[in-house]
């Protein structure tokens, strides 16, 4: 995750309760992932799914994996989940997150190049890169407002000219549950497409609000537009969570 | 569980969170059960821990249930797990929860008598009890202040001469983690002994805040001098959780 805004430094260790459930997860001890909405909606969440081997992944992740190629920026690298398998697939592998623990985390787990940064800090002295991975919906992660155009318009500087990016979302109609589609909090009505304001809670460890971004694949579409890139292709197998691959408009 | 200072009638919906974890288990939905204290701690569990079966219960509970005779009173009766565990064994059961839904689903689950009713507002008309079961720290859930010895005292008058309280509680100077034994909440030096002001919450529910009492077993025997009632035995295997057997003290 990518809670945006703050110091390079990344979060305190207060303010890190993403990073600090990672940490206790890797050493063994139990801890859930609380997610609070701005308009009360709580729920928790298994955090070992962060840690989960290639083989048990979503299908739909699985095969996002298939267009990677190159040279690779994770972004939001939580566990290193992502970064790992890569890095096992023989890609060169930068992996970035604004959870200091979380970093720490990735790298005792074996990713060799894990950095406390924020996408908006990441400039050409890390290289070019042909992927970037933007999964489990940290696209819309980035900043106190929202401006997904901009993050990509600010990603083609960072790749090369057959660059592409791997992202995924959550389309919101696709969702049972009535108190996930339904959102009265502060971000409702000024950030589009269906941002929600979230934080991550666990002990006494709060991440600041962030945004958080739903979107259908038609509205993936339709932010893209302008921005120098376009939806090559969607992996979508009708669940909820699709994955999309996006490659330079010339 | 009772949140008390409430309208006879319970709970309503939208306030029992509780009872609609519960009601979520029983129907085989993933839910889980969220504790928020007052001054920011949380942390949450698995709800399926009150439908355990008797084998299953934390050995000082099944050995707090050898103490138990004649015609019980089970206050704040969850899922009916306890209620359910004495009915089998030919005891005659009152089951009161607040949360209209947890009484719900102790119905559903064979329990025959079971009602929606505070401890406050229990009178002559259930009749009188042998045993009163206050287990699972609902002995501090009671009020809007709490007011343990006012309690005791009500519990006099509901029971027969050789009237039995079984109750339990967590010692706090027993347990490892800092953030569960520092407390800077606003029962914070205003209510004792040691209690926190929590409330649960899953998805939108969220049940107003109510008082959770720990105490040590020295500090239960201070709560109880003066009530009518006195410490007749600990059942305490140096766990954090320990039960106790009140008798009157004639």
């Amino acid at each position: 995750m990518n809670p945006g805004g703050r110091a390079p430094e990344g979060l305190s260790p207060d303010e890190d309760a993403y990073g600090q459930i990672l940490l206790a997860v890797l050493e063994g001890r139990d801890a859930q992932e609380i997610m609070e909405r701005d308009d009360g909606l709580i729920y928790a969440g298994d955090p070992r799914d962060y840690f989960a081997p290639f083989r048990r992944w979503p299908p739909v992740e699985r095969r996002a994996m298939r267009f990677v190629r190159g040279r690779v920026l994770d972004v939001g690298c939580g566990a290193g989940r992502v970064a790992l398998h890569l890095q096992e697939r023989g890609h060169e592998v930068v992996a970035i997150d604004e959870s200091p623990l979380a970093v720490e985390v990735t790298r005792r787990r074996g990713v060799q190049r894990a950095r406390v940064l924020r996408l908006g800090d990441v400039d050409a002295s890390l290289g070019a890169f042909d992927t970037v991975i933007v999964m489990r919906n940290n696209f819309g992660l980035v900043g106190e407002e929202v401006d997904a155009p901009k993050i990509l318009r600010r990603l083609t500087a960072l790749t090369t000219e057959r660059g592409r990016i791997i992202t995924d979302s959550v389309d919101p109609d696709r969702l049972d549950d009535p108190a996930f589609r339904t959102y009265r909090g502060k971000a409702g009505g000024t950030v589009r497409p269906r941002a929600q304001r979230l934080r991550v809670r666990w002990r006494t460890y709060a991440t600041p609000w962030f945004y958080y971004l739903m979107f259908s694949p038609r509205e993936l579409e339709q932010l893209v537009e302008g921005t120098g890139w376009r939806v090559r292709r969607f992996v979508d197998d009708g669940s909820p969570r699709y994955a999309a691959v996006l490659e330079k408009s010339r």
